[in-house]
């Protein structure tokens, strides 16, 4: 006989994992019985006083969410058997979608032995986003390589973005979020890496009503590389952001000419492949577990 | 027969606390066989690619730490078979000492077993600085309050520092670290929270030769509490620096016409209550354990 309480943290296993440095507290809640609040994500979140990450991601079936009242009804294309990534920001907010998270969330169910991999290393996931279709490609306890399709971007026109005393001219993507990917002549990963991208953000409110996510890229290179730094919506600059290193893609083939293809992205936290063609994208980038244990209460 | 080998970080287990949110990852390593490089404490501390905290603490005994080769003697007053408090800086060097760390290490004892407490609760701690006497008031899986002597606060004199537009003056404290307290009348603690304590930080260079830790401070009230901000010597502000505390304490007694004394003191993380006697002084403060696991490797 199931107990459909809650329980308290005392017995919560975690993994503390990272995909690009973009990192996450993941609870191994398969039943859904943990209370995860707004006040525990951020206690959970906090780097000094909790365990610390960027976000917080439960490991639960849909079915179970359903059950427990977490998720009203199944979103787009989830199927109630499959794993769940129910992610929370480290702020306590929910976020529908995470590129660099679903990477390590198909990582850790791998590494618990959650899902059984056919010879393909492909499964379904199911995010607020709808279901997501991953593909592992090699895996350990430690170290994952997964690629996630990541919907179709859509180019919204040209626009600019000021950072301190300098002004990106680029392209708006949207990719369920919005960016301005600006490819900038001439720039190298060392110039790029003296930019203040730091500092605060202006953009035009009438091109980006919701506020934007800036992607500053320099030109693909021979090798099909590009080196890029992100200041995400509402946070700062970041080590990464999955949506954000698709909008470079984007740009960076638009740039040279192109519509579809691969592009290496480096970011501050490590490095990504990402493949466009027409109406769709793959991310493809590494996971690591860095520990796992029990929360203390 | 025991194996002399340090051993991979695949089975080591660690313990992630924090005093004032001054935090930790906590290596439980009796034998003294984890190899512990600077590379390996700047991975365990970093705070998106590792488990993340202001320092990395070893558990083990003098006298392993000396049979591994990583204490080269005992220091002053330590027992060979009593626990030492290995602890490195995020950044791979070694810190003699942490009023913060040393609270999180006697709890992390008493949590693990490692220690039986007399009725008193007292019991020494080896340290690079000596060995430091410990009461453990209470204390549960969780949380701990813990009191620690930290030795004589000598009184250098006056001196200024100058943060962004403001110029505190104050009284130079060494406590084994150098330290100037300032105590600002009428200051209140709302007031404080507006000060630019995380600007860079100039100071007489004569008087502070090895520079200076700075603690702004709010005069004593009738509850005998003081509030405080501290900027850390090479960090910036922090959430709590134990020896500033004591500092602090010294400061807002003198200010008020006393050179002993028992001060709450109320810093960013927390509160901690510091006695200040003839030639010593002793940090009463709390202890949280966040989590406990096994690193990944």
């Amino acid at each position: 006989m199931s107990d459909s309480h809650t329980h308290t943290p005392a017995s919560q296993s975690f993994i503390k994992a990272h995909g690009t440095e973009n990192d996450f507290v993941v609870l191994l809640d398969p039943q859904a019985r943990f209370e995860l609040t707004d006040d525990v994500v951020r206690a959970l979140a906090d780097r000094r006083a909790g365990i610390g990450g960027d976000g917080v991601i439960r490991v639960a079936t849909a079915k179970t969410l359903i059950e427990q009242g977490v998720l009203r009804a199944l979103p787009a294309d989830c199927r109630e058997d499959e794993w769940f990534m129910d992610y929370r920001n480290a702020d306590g907010s929910i976020a529908e979608m995470c590129g660099n998270g679903v990477r390590v969330f198909a990582h850790v169910l791998v590494a618990e032995g959650l899902v059984e991999l056919d010879d393909a290393g492909t499964f379904g996931i199911g995010t607020r986003a709808g279901r997501k279709e991953v593909t592992v490609h090699e895996s350990t306890e430690r170290h994952a390589v997964v690629s996630v399709q990541m919907g179709g971007p859509e180019v919204m026109g040209l626009s600019t973005v000021q950072v301190a005393d300098e002004r990106f001219a680029g392209l708006a993507v949207d990719m369920g979020n919005p960016h301005l990917a600006a490819v900038v002549p001439q720039l190298t990963a060392d110039a790029l890496n003296e930019l203040p991208i730091d500092q605060p953000v202006t953009w035009d409110p009438e091109f980006f009503p919701q506020g934007v996510n800036l992607e500053v890229v320099t030109p693909l290179d021979s090798h099909g590389a590009v080196h890029m730094r992100v200041h995400e919506r509402g946070v700062g600059e970041t080590r990464s952001c999955g949506t954000g290193t698709v909008a470079a893609a984007v740009a960076a083939l638009a740039d040279s000419g192109a519509v579809t293809g691969t592009v290496l992205v480096n970011v501050p936290g490590g490095q990504v492949e990402v493949t466009v063609s027409e109406g769709t994208s793959v991310l493809k980038g590494p996971s690591e577990i860095v520990a796992r244990g029990t929360l203390v209460s």
